[in-house]
Parts: structure tokens; sequence; C-alpha cells
């Protein structure tokens, strides 16, 4: 079978792309030939004994598409998008690129005819939720985004639902958790601190955090995320029903039980390097974030995430650091 | 102040531009412009003394949107659409007209510039609901459209939310009832006939049910759409939030109720010119329609419907047949 995957060059597009090469299977079935496209060219992964296509392309020309789509690729996975600070930032761009580039790689599979209806996994975000929220956030909230970006994620959900429903593709839509640890260095997001202040000191580093210890949040780490991409990709899509869109399962976690599981995992001299310097700006967007799902659907379905902050740090110890601290 | 129609040729469009025409005024403003579009040009309302200019427009053409807001309307009225079963039945129609054709109103709007900023009143639909529901559907029911059309619609919602949110424009997505009664001749829609059965039986013509009279909807007459329509073109948007759709306030009746409310208004020979003629097709469509929502927002806010069928039964007497039966 042959794999598309749009957004390769980032982290989960990477990792995805190394697993699948790794057992050069998709579910029970072997991939002959994976298609790896992104703003930049990806790396192709090692060890992959099909063929192996790396392109640098532009989703908001309404030419990628077509041109992508063309030798019917039996799986498509969508992970290109404009983050959400960027979406804020420049409009136009958000909109070219989450909504009219997802919607032109819909369309193209849809035009292909001659039955073509591959799988097609779009990541979605929790952004497509908005405040005021339940303590725990269940299945069927309503869809309320606050952000462009997760005003166009919540278009590229309903997209993939009518789709589906028409019988032009098989899509499953994935909201996933914030990803943690998230290897490489800080970024300018707002949640980069939940990974830096694990992250840094199990590297010996110092990490500043800017949110007090109560701060309670949504993870899962990149192996589950990967995890998450590969079930999608593979799963029987008979029992989703017509909302095709689903809520990731994940671990709800405060800032305080990450710090006392990198204190079992790693030690105290670990935890030592962690800086309180409080951001009430970052304090404040990271406040008005969702702080658990109920995530159902998604668990009956057979997506699994972490029970655990030391699970999730132990997963960065073997994937990231060779499988032990130093 | 101008006022731009779009889908003025419809009935609740006809009735809009009538009720501003005789007034001259729309809130306690004077309209000095009525701009009247559709894919037909729309006639002229009697007795305005403004000025008027329709036009036969195609807003599936990316051009006529600029064109149309280039005179810098103060409100624009969006009731184009293309209806549930031909959004179904050509997939590329409905959305151009339904989902591109309602964006590229938004972006002609938002590129304006110059702090231009309309109120804009889009009209949704119920059908940006599905199945399960629950007896009452509360305001914060999600979003789960089971057609093409309504997946149009909540995805036009989403985009007058979010260009409210980033201040492009200041807009208010209404989600219809049926509305009921209908003036006119009987038409090919699955709901034809909760108006057929009170229409025809006043103007002493035979109409036939084709469902169990235990059967429950969702209704507002034609005066409470134009109401609901000019409320949102004047009221205060500072209230309404950062979700810019509201489920319209109705009435939830059962055709039983239907045929009594006739009986007290009509007597028993209008009801004895209702034929049970049971269709179950026609069943199984509204069958699995909404029946009643909480509509608390809206209401909150200051639109108003029936609150029996006697009154709407007169409101069709008093608008559609001047005043009295026969």
């Amino acid at each position: 079978m042959q794999v598309l995957i749009i957004g390769a060059a980032g982290m989960i597009g990477r990792k995805v792309s190394e697993a699948i090469a790794k057992t050069g299977t998709l579910g029970d079935r072997p991939v002959t030939a994976l298609k790896l496209a992104d703003v930049v060219a990806p790396t192709a992964p090692a060890g992959f004994s099909g063929t192996v296509e790396t392109l640098a392309v532009d989703i908001g020309d309404p030419a990628t598409a077509p041109a992508l789509i063309a030798s019917r690729p039996d799986v498509v996975i969508i992970l290109a998008a404009i983050v959400s600070g960027e979406a804020e930032a420049d409009f136009d761009k958000g909109y070219r690129i989450n909504l009219d580039g997802t919607r032109w790689l819909l369309d193209a599979i849809r035009t292909q005819g001659d039955g073509y209806c591959p799988r097609v996994v779009f990541s979605s975000s929790a952004a497509v939720f908005g405040r005021p929220f339940p303590d725990q956030i269940s299945d069927d909230f309503h869809l309320t985004p606050l952000t462009s970006y997760g005003t166009q994620k919540a278009i590229g959900e309903l997209l993939v639902s009518d789709y589906s429903r028409r019988g032009f593709l098989d899509g499953v839509s994935l909201r996933l958790p914030t990803i943690c640890i998230r290897p490489g260095k800080p970024n300018l997001a707002a949640s980069s601190f939940y990974s830096g202040i694990l992250r840094e000191p199990l590297a010996g580093l110092a990490a500043k955090l800017p949110v007090p210890t109560s701060t309670r949040h949504w993870f899962a780490s990149p192996r589950a995320a990967v995890g998450f991409v590969l079930h999608a990709a593979t799963m029987d899509t008979g029992p989703i029903g017509p909302n095709r869109a689903l809520t990731m399962p994940g671990l709800s976690a405060t800032v305080g039980d990450q710090i006392e599981a990198l204190r079992r995992v790693a030690g105290d001299a670990a935890v030592a390097l962690i800086e309180p310097a409080e951001d009430p700006a970052v304090a404040a967007i990271v406040g008005g974030w969702a702080q658990d799902f109920e995530a159902k659907r998604a668990t009956d379905l057979g997506f699994k995430a972490e029970a655990s902050f030391d699970e999730i740090i132990r997963i960065h110890i073997e994937d990231e650091l060779g499988g032990s601290l130093g």
C-alpha cells in the first residue's frame, strides 16, 4: 500500500514516518511506497525497503493537492497546519493553509473518482473547544472555537465528516492532547514550558516554570500521538458513526503532578533545576485551556494514552535519551 | 443607512424588504437605500421613498461579492442558499453557493478595510444538529450535521463567529424554525404538508396528511421570521458572546395541536378537508427532525415567536388572506 503524509517534517510526521519505515507495514498490510510532503522536504526515514518520495510543497497552492493525490495513496495523513499563534497573527495564511489547503486535499480525493476512497487521518485540536468549560469535557461538548486556528480545525472536522458520509473518503479527525515531552529545544509556544520543566532537568539543564503548580492540563506522549495516528490509519471505521472527530484520550495532570513524577524518576536534584518564575501572560493563556476530557468514544474505539506522568517521562528517556539518564 | 439583502426574492427576503420599505427605517434609523439581490432579480417593494436597486446575481461567482459590498452597506442580510435536498443532490453546487458564496461575502466585507464593520445577519438552520436528540435541545447542544446543507450552514456559523471576533464584521447567525404557514403552493419539500394542512383548508381546499398526528416539530410564522431578521439587524450584539449563532425561539407542536388550532379558528368543516394519507417516506424524514429547542439565549436577547398555533393561523389570515376567512 501507498501512504501519503502531509506535514511529514514535523515532530509527529517524522515519528510516524519512522514507525512505518521500521516495520514496513501499516496495521497488517505491507507499505510499498511512502510519499512525504511538507513545506520543506522531509528527511527520508532510515531502513525502509519500499520507495520513498520526499516533496517540498505549498498546500496553500491549489495545484498541490491534485498532484499529491494523483497517485491514489491508500492512506492520506494530514498533519500540516499553521499553528495557533501564527493563524491568529496572519489571518489570510491561516485560512489558506488550514482551511483551503485541507479542503483542496479532500476535494482532490473526491474528484479522483473510479471508486477511490482512501483512509484520511486529519489532525485536529482541542482548540475547537472554548471556555467556559466543565471540569471534564464530554465527547458531545459543543464546538466553540475562540481562535481562528480552532475555527479552521472545527471546519476541517465538519468537512471530513461530511465527505466521509458521502463516501468520498473514509476519514478520522483526531483532537490531539498537548504533546509532552516534546523533544528538542524550547520554543515560543505558551505550552513550551510543559515539556521544558521535564526535558531540561532530565538533561541536567535549568528550566523556568511560569505558572502555579496547581495548573492542570491534558497530555499525551509523542509515542502515544504516533499510536493515535497509526490506529486511526488502520482501525475499523464502521462503529465511529457520523461524527468522525474524536477527542483523543490523554492524562489530566497538574504541574505539581509533573514535578512529583520527575522526582520519582530522576530524583530531587532534577526537580531542583526547576526555577519558579511566574509569567502572568503565560499563566493567563494556559489558565484558559481545557483541563480534562472524557474521551470515551476514542477509548472505546481502541485509542490508548498514558496513565501517569512517570510513564510519560520513561517514554522520553527510552525514545529520546537512549534508555537511561546520563 | 444602506441595507443589502442577498436572497431577496425568496419568501422571507421579500417580506423583510416589504417591512423595511413600509416604515422606511430599520430599528430607529432611516433607510435611504435598499439593494436587493437574488439569482433572479427581486421585485422592488412598493412604497419605499429611498433608492432601490434590484440585482440578478450568482453568489457562486467570486466576482459577485466584491461588487455587492463595494458600496459599503451598513447591514448585510444573507438569506440565499441552496436548500437541503438540492445541496444533497448536487454536492458541488451546494458547497459553491452555501460555503464559498458565504465566505466570499464575508471576505469581501473583511477586505474593504477603513474601519468598515457592517452588521451581518446570516440565516442558518436547525440542520446544523443531527440525531440522536434529547427531548428538548439546549443552546449548547453539539454541532452534528447529517447533511451537506447542515455542514455548510455549521461552517457558515463558525466563520461568522470568527470574523466577528476578529472585528471584520458584526454578525448574528439565526437558526430558523420551520416556517408555518408558508404562503403559496405546496412544494416538494418533505416539510410542505406542515403548512399545507392549514393553508389549503383555510382556502377551502383539501390537503393530504402524510404523518401520524403525534408527530412533533418546531415552528414559527413568516411574520416571526421577519421579526427575527429585523431584530438581528438592529440589536445590541454586546451581550451575545463569542458564539454568534442563535437558535431562534419557536413553538413546539404536534400535528394534532395544529389540527385542533385549525378547528378552533376555522371550525370542523375546515378540519374535515384534511385527508389522512400516510406516506412512510415523508414520515421517516420528518420523524428524524428535532422536536423542541430551549432557545434561551435568543429569548434572553429579545427574539420572540408565537405561543400557540391559533396565533400562527390568525397571522396567516391577517397577512395572507386579507384579515378574514372568505
